[in-house]
């Protein structure tokens, strides 16, 4: 069997929520909303199968989807963006990063990241036979150090992959981050590939996609998700949006991939896409309401949190509590005992970049302000 | 970007049904029925909308649709499956048959694989840097040559791909080529992916799978679709059976591409798996009516017509239609002239492999019979 999937564990979020499920913990691990999504949408997406619609969609999407995200793109980052050329609907973001790099990557590709990082990143990328080169934030203020950045591309530089609002660390790019990157992928005529799932919840920090920055509009292909905007995670429709010569490669690797995606969903997610603005405004002042409550609750338990102005996550510093355990061993420890699950800081470095910290929690905010106090409640009990 | 990915023709499916949709042609070029799937499943997965599991289902599936499909491999083909260690649910069969290659795939191994061919196949063993070898069925009657078979085994074949019900042939393999078939993987230890997602679609032929026979129980791959058992094509639901040790490295496959698969659909699908015998008795009776309508039509306008006893597609000679013309050329004008779109068979060829037969013409009649009457006229009333 393929060695490099062989040795790939078990994804970590499946191995919390199956801990937390057999010891009844409060989940603050995988990254899911514990509330449904806006009730307009599901109905729209239960009439939509009602009315005769459930053959194949088309390979790139329903034109009225690709519409809806051309349009959101034109409304949050002032983007100009062909509907029919530029616009691909998938099954989900996941999808839509495995095709992005199918696209992008030969073997002997190097493509940059930045550590931590998501956890199908780098199977996705070995697979395809290219070489990733990781760059590790600073904590606890999550600084990116942009020398090492910078020597982390190279002539064999394809792509970078860059995650804003970043999951696990909450970190939100600023302009002058973005504008280095961008005068990094400029030089090295490199490519981005966006994932910007967390587009719509940022807390204070505005989202700026690197594709609106100078010449990065060829550049760039950038993922979004209706899951993650609309509180809707098990549909699993995400859209990729990139200049046409990318995307009509996309779409090849999509083809091969999934094809297409179900037409009743797609259709409720173009509704919800142009939901207006209080909508989003709402959402994300709601998580960060929530991030309030699991931080202050966290500090409150004597824990040290880091900061964090962006999507479900923010990491704390478990050294106060650990009683000298790693992540993995506490994570563990925290599940059983206080009935609190989380996801170990160190399943989001990998072992070819050195000795990952050790010494932080991953914590999920978005569930219910009850849920989050009685979180931290039991983390006070037991501690 | 990809030069593999780059290559590769925009899918003669998306070519045949736009060319379709521009001269309001009848489609039967795009393997989809023209009616919808059982109105209780539909109504199924529109009410497991709106009852809160909206939120990602578990990596591998649903319980109740594992559970389910496990039932299903029971009742019509006497495999004992267990259904939490050897089952995963996709996002279709095209992603499964994409995560059952990554999962046994290293750059180097070969494949072998019978043409004529679904157009999704050699892309993707390609991009895993694994080398296809094609052996060709003979027309007209879609014989397996095995003296051909045999030498397209070798001490580096990884697996087979192996597509019984046939598209786009129509082929049911007979025990004896299957028996044939297992003797091969035996000897040269390879596994079998069975894209069975025509199971329930044969007519007076039985379908085997290939599972079944002597030692393959540890050697395939089975995959199932919900699209084709029950007329849903839009929603993009699989299935994989696969022994234990194999499904473990295909679960993580398909974690990369896609993780998981909208709830309430699978939910319906799980419904309609264990719908009553007569269900697929009928549906496989409905489906053998099309064909004969649409062959006894075919050949009323003086085509020959290839054998079929399953899927959802039979070939026909063009010759005495096509006035010199190829298939490709041959297919565009009875679009466009006679407003009946098909697909050439040589899209189902690849050109590694010999001059492609250039004088067949593949007909879906998945559709309504008055359609297909009206397919049959138009063509009449051309010629
Ligand atoms: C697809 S399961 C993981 C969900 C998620 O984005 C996370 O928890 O990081
Ligand atoms: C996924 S589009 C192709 C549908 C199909 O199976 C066919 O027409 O062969």
């Amino acid at each position: 069997l393929n060695p490099l999937l062989e040795a790939q564990p078990t994804t970590i979020f499946t191995v919390m929520s199956a801990l937390a499920r057999q010891h009844e913990a409060i989940n603050l691990g995988q990254g899911f909303p514990d509330t449904e999504g806006p009730h307009d949408m599901v109905q729209k997406a239960a009439d939509a199968l009602l009315d005769g619609q459930n053959q194949y969609a088309p390979l790139t999407g329903l034109p009225e989807l690709r519409q809806a995200v051309a349009e959101s793109n034109a409304r949050f980052q002032g983007l100009n963006i062909n509907p029919d050329s530029e616009v691909i609907v998938t099954s989900g973001a996941t999808e839509a990063l495995a095709a992005s790099l199918m696209a992008l990557l030969e073997p002997g590709d190097e493509v940059v990241l930045i550590e931590p990082l998501y956890d199908t990143y780098l199977p996705i990328i070995r697979q395809l036979g290219a070489e990733p080169r990781l760059v590790r934030l600073q904590q606890p203020d999550w600084t990116l150090p942009q020398d090492a950045l910078a020597k982390a591309f190279s002539a064999r530089t394809k792509a970078m992959v860059l995650n804003s609002p970043m999951n696990p660390t909450g970190k939100v790019f600023t302009r002058d981050e973005l504008t280095f990157i961008a005068s990094l992928l400029r030089h090295y005529n490199a490519y981005a590939v966006c994932d910007e799932v967390y587009e719509h919840l940022t807390f204070g920090a505005p989202h700026i996609s690197l594709m609106t920055l100078p010449d990065m509009r060829e550049r760039c292909i950038r993922i979004g998700s209706a899951g993650k905007s609309f509180s809707l995670t098990g549909w699993k429709v995400g859209y990729i949006t990139a200049p046409a010569p990318l995307a009509g490669v996309i779409a090849k690797a999509h083809q091969n991939l999934v094809f297409a995606t179900a037409p009743n969903l797609q259709r409720a997610v173009a509704f919800g896409l142009r939901k207006d603005t209080t909508y989003f405004a709402t959402l994300a002042a709601d998580m960060a309401h929530k991030r309030d409550i699991l931080s202050e609750g966290l500090r409150s338990v004597g824990l040290e949190v880091l900061p964090c102005h962006g999507s479900y996550f923010v990491m704390a510093d478990i050294a106060p509590l650990a009683a000298g355990k790693d992540d993995v061993a506490f994570a563990h420890q925290l599940t059983i005992e206080a009935g609190v699950a989380t996801i170990p800081a160190s399943a989001f470095y990998d072992s070819s970049n050195g000795t990952p910290p050790r010494h932080l929690l991953r914590f999920a905010f978005c569930k219910q302000e009850h849920i989050l106090r009685e979180a931290i409640a039991r983390i006070a009990a037991w501690a």
